[in-house]
């Protein structure tokens, strides 16, 4: 399974994926897709992603366990951004919350609104 | 009112950001924001963006009416996207629907899912 041609992708070859959760809506993270990621995605029903920094195709979860089971797919109207819709195992972030999106602005200050659902030291190890 | 030091723009001074229906949770759209996009967002509750294409600032809503006042912000783990919390009037997408994000993907294909809100080219005038 492939993907409409239309589908646009960034100078680097990427295109951003905003992870909602399909049941409570909530919006866990944005990350970068390249084509690869996105055919893998589209086979496996599991989120793959290009890393810019380790720049390398990752599996989300791969090494948390943390799997996000894609239920639906949407792209946008200029066909340059992704949307979609996973059931989360654990959590999205790295620092061991459900959600990347933790820090509520409060003026130049933030408070930290999200819950932690898993400790970080002990899925990652470091 | 400003912003944390440590948010990130990117190589062009931007950062992406997620519209999301405060009341309903619906994604609405990602644009872009620089720096003064972000600051006047902060100021007037009012989302503005810059446009990629048009090389210029914009405030959502200027020529449609369709403005979207900002609930809450939340800045993510790696300090480089955003997520803001609005309530909007009208619909969000030029093509006249509630949410960018219209286009299910089945297979190869799409399917449209989302409804139309408004005539672009009443509101438009194209």
């Amino acid at each position: 399974m492939t993907f409409p041609r239309k589908v646009k992708f960034d100078e680097h070859g990427l295109i951003p994926a905003i992870i909602q959760d399909a049941s409570s809506g909530e919006v866990l993270m944005l990350a970068y897709m390249n084509k690869e990621a996105l055919q893998r995605t589209l086979k496996t029903r599991k989120t793959h992603f290009y890393s810019r920094s380790r720049r390398k195709l990752w599996l989300k979860g791969e090494s948390s366990g943390h799997i996000q089971s894609v239920r639906s797919i949407f792209y946008d109207c200029d066909w340059d951004t992704l949307l979609l819709k996973v059931s989360q195992k654990g959590g999205a972030c790295h620092e061991g919350y459900r959600s990347c999106f933790f820090r509520r602005a409060k003026g130049t200050k933030v408070q930290i609104v999200g819950r932690k659902v898993f400790d970080p030291r002990k899925v990652y190890g470091t």
